[in-house]
């Protein structure tokens, strides 16, 4: 049987909404990973009872809890007090630990205090896990056949604990059985459009298979799931359902398992030998940042420039000003002699340009909020395309994005 | 009594971590500043089962549930039969919201299919919530005192029923006591330190006022709270404990209640008429887009070259290419003289300029992944510091921008 698994995140930061939770999202893709059924995720306050109360309900209805949280040598952290009362455990001095607190404040150059000892004071009954990106410890409780982890709520704590102890301990301890997801990224096309062209195929899935409809910004992805003890098998049964299902929306896939456009795009860059640069102005930098974000992208990325202001198009691009005076900043002509300007000013093959009202100021009856142009352009293309998205800014920016990515995606396929 | 809320988001996607939920921090934002207690945030899978645990959980712990997702038009979607079933309650078609779904499609020049049209039945026990920022409409039950809320999944969608229906009925239907918060944003300062340094101020706090320390990445921020009826009187009390925490800590204070550094930053450089410009190396466009987040910033952004490689320093920039070759484009004179070819070639007062390894590859014995070099210039200063951060490159290209930001803040104050 699947082995269950819930997620705790402690924090009154969380409950009033001042930090988005992405401990819960990285922790349950790994523990699926690895064969676990991630069957809720939870967030409770910093207090006793509501730790209690998160034990209470997932001790019975899972095998392993992770809490993150609550774990740092602050005065409103209390978990790993209540966990060791609740498993019965005393808080004792661990000297390794206590070491690895020093050492740590010797490397940041500074002055330990005794709240920072206290860090090193962990529960008898729980093995000590050991981190090597922050100062608290995490700590791993057996209790009947469950397994009870706690971490640090620090992201990078986090990972670190998880990738240095956590995964190999809970592979180690339940005998977890395969599980194999594939992803088809698809872009432009809705979530109802799509599941009426593929309903056909839909119903045609084999028992046991599950199919879920992931909608995202701008994207769209398609999750084929299925419990197997042989991967392989699993993964070819997966295939062959992907294989009828490509002719059915072919021009509206661009990838796989979560990859994303803008890696799509360079890896299509890249294996041409070219290079990229990219002229922005609603995009404010987006699509830069969005680039730089792929390790290795310098092999293929020239740089950009975001040109925010008309005199920027002028001089570093050489858009033509009097272009910009007759057909104004968000035109046709502007952001295509952008495109070729990004060409020239960086010395590259390819390049993308943005230009756009992201709003929420800036809008004419002529080019209302959400009005943006996109222009790619290589060797031997120069292609332009107006937009017309909504009223939202980020939204804006973040579709603009997107679709240019798309763009010059598809240019090169 | 305090009203309490639960949040609970219902999708697989959630559950495997494929997913980052927003919803969840953006909805307690706004029920916290209403004035309810939200208690816990819940993650479930879209199953009949999961559902009616999360009803059967938090029914008698809260007075107010509002769940996201699993109104869309797909067969993975079941909230709104399950939810129909539990309030003994039929789906009966309404006609009002098959118009808005009509004319939805219309707008977007889409063809409807059958699917949607089922978007249009509603529970007859509930209110129907119509959306104008999807076809879904959002479902509103009174069951016993307990209100429970259902909005589809879609942030924006979200946040357009809360803003339109939600936050107002909510208010109407609960009597509910006025709370207040202040959150004092810092930097520069890490968690333990600075409860050392205020332990003393920390014990003397009144009776009923929390306090927290909420740490992010670069970042850390401190939120009194106290729940009142008055809340001119609660916002003084607050107020007398900051100005006593003023002296403490003062050249960590950038600003308060959740106002970004860039923000701030941004406001000094307005407020002497000044303009910036950005020119980035290792931030590959972060400083940029952080900033074109910001509404309003062209009046005083002019724009930002990332200049990813040597050539784009030299060329754009007017980074001399004996320097690159002799110090490395990682160096502070490569660095200075960015900042200065920034505010030449976007014609500004002010610069901002980053290079640095984020990593994983580039580093070298001397320049290990993490060194990061910034400059920030004005008319009369150029200030350039050398920093060391860690290995991971997300979290670098963070740390650079947020630095970078608070070099300037510190230079203009």
């Amino acid at each position: 049987m699947k082995k269950r698994a819930a997620i705790i995140t402690i924090g009154d930061e969380l409950l009033i909404g001042q930090v988005v939770d992405t401990n819960s999202s990285w922790l349950a893709a790994e523990l699926t990973r690895i064969g676990f059924t991630v069957v809720n995720h939870l967030s409770v306050s910093d207090k006793r009872d509501e730790i209690t109360f998160a034990l209470d309900t997932f001790l019975p209805k899972t095998e392993l809890i992770i809490f993150t949280g609550g774990l740092g040598p602050t005065n409103d952290d209390i978990t790993k007090k209540v966990l060791a009362d609740y498993f019965n455990s005393e808080l004792v001095m661990n000297e390794q630990v206590l070491n690895d607190v020093k050492e740590r404040f010797k490397q940041y150059g500074i002055t330990m205090n005794s709240l920072n000892n206290e860090q090193a004071l962990v529960p008898d009954k729980a093995k000590v896990l050991r981190s090597n990106h922050g100062t608290a410890p995490g700590m791993w409780f057996e209790n009947n056949g469950n397994i009870v982890v706690s971490v640090p709520g620090v992201p990078a704590e986090v990972k670190g604990l998880f990738n240095d102890h956590i995964r190999e301990m809970a592979i180690n301890y339940f005998l977890l059985p395969k599980v194999v997801y594939k992803t088809v990224m698809l872009t432009g096309i809705g979530e109802s459009i799509l599941a009426e062209r593929i309903s056909q195929w839909e119903a045609n899935l084999p028992e046991g298979m599950s199919l879920a409809y992931l909608p995202g910004m701008g994207t769209l992805r398609l999750r084929l799931g299925l419990t197997s003890d042989n991967k392989e098998q699993a993964l070819q049964s997966i295939h062959k359902q992907i294989d009828a299902l490509i002719p059915l929306i072919e021009e509206h896939i661009y990838g796989y398992d979560n990859i994303s456009l803008e890696e799509v795009t360079g890896n299509l860059i890249a294996e041409r030998n070219g290079t990229l640069a990219v002229a922005e102005s609603c995009t404010g930098g987006t699509l830069a940042q969005m680039i730089t974000a792929i390790p290795g992208c310098s092999s293929w990325f020239k740089g950009g420039t975001v040109a925010y202001s008309n005199q920027a198009k002028t001089n570093i691009l050489g858009v033509d000003s009097e272009a910009v005076e007759q057909h104004g900043a968000v035109s046709q002509i502007v952001v295509e002699q952008m495109a070729v300007g990004a060409i020239k000013a960086f010395n590259s093959e390819y390049a993308i340009a943005t230009s756009g009202v992201a709003g929420p100021g800036g809008g004419t009856p002529n080019k209302p909020v959400g009005t943006v142009w996109i222009a790619v352009a290589g060797p031997d293309f120069l292609i332009s395309k107006q937009f017309k998205f909504g009223n939202d800014r980020l939204h804006n920016i973040r579709r603009s994005s997107l679709a240019a990515f798309n763009m010059m995606r598809v240019a090169l396929k």
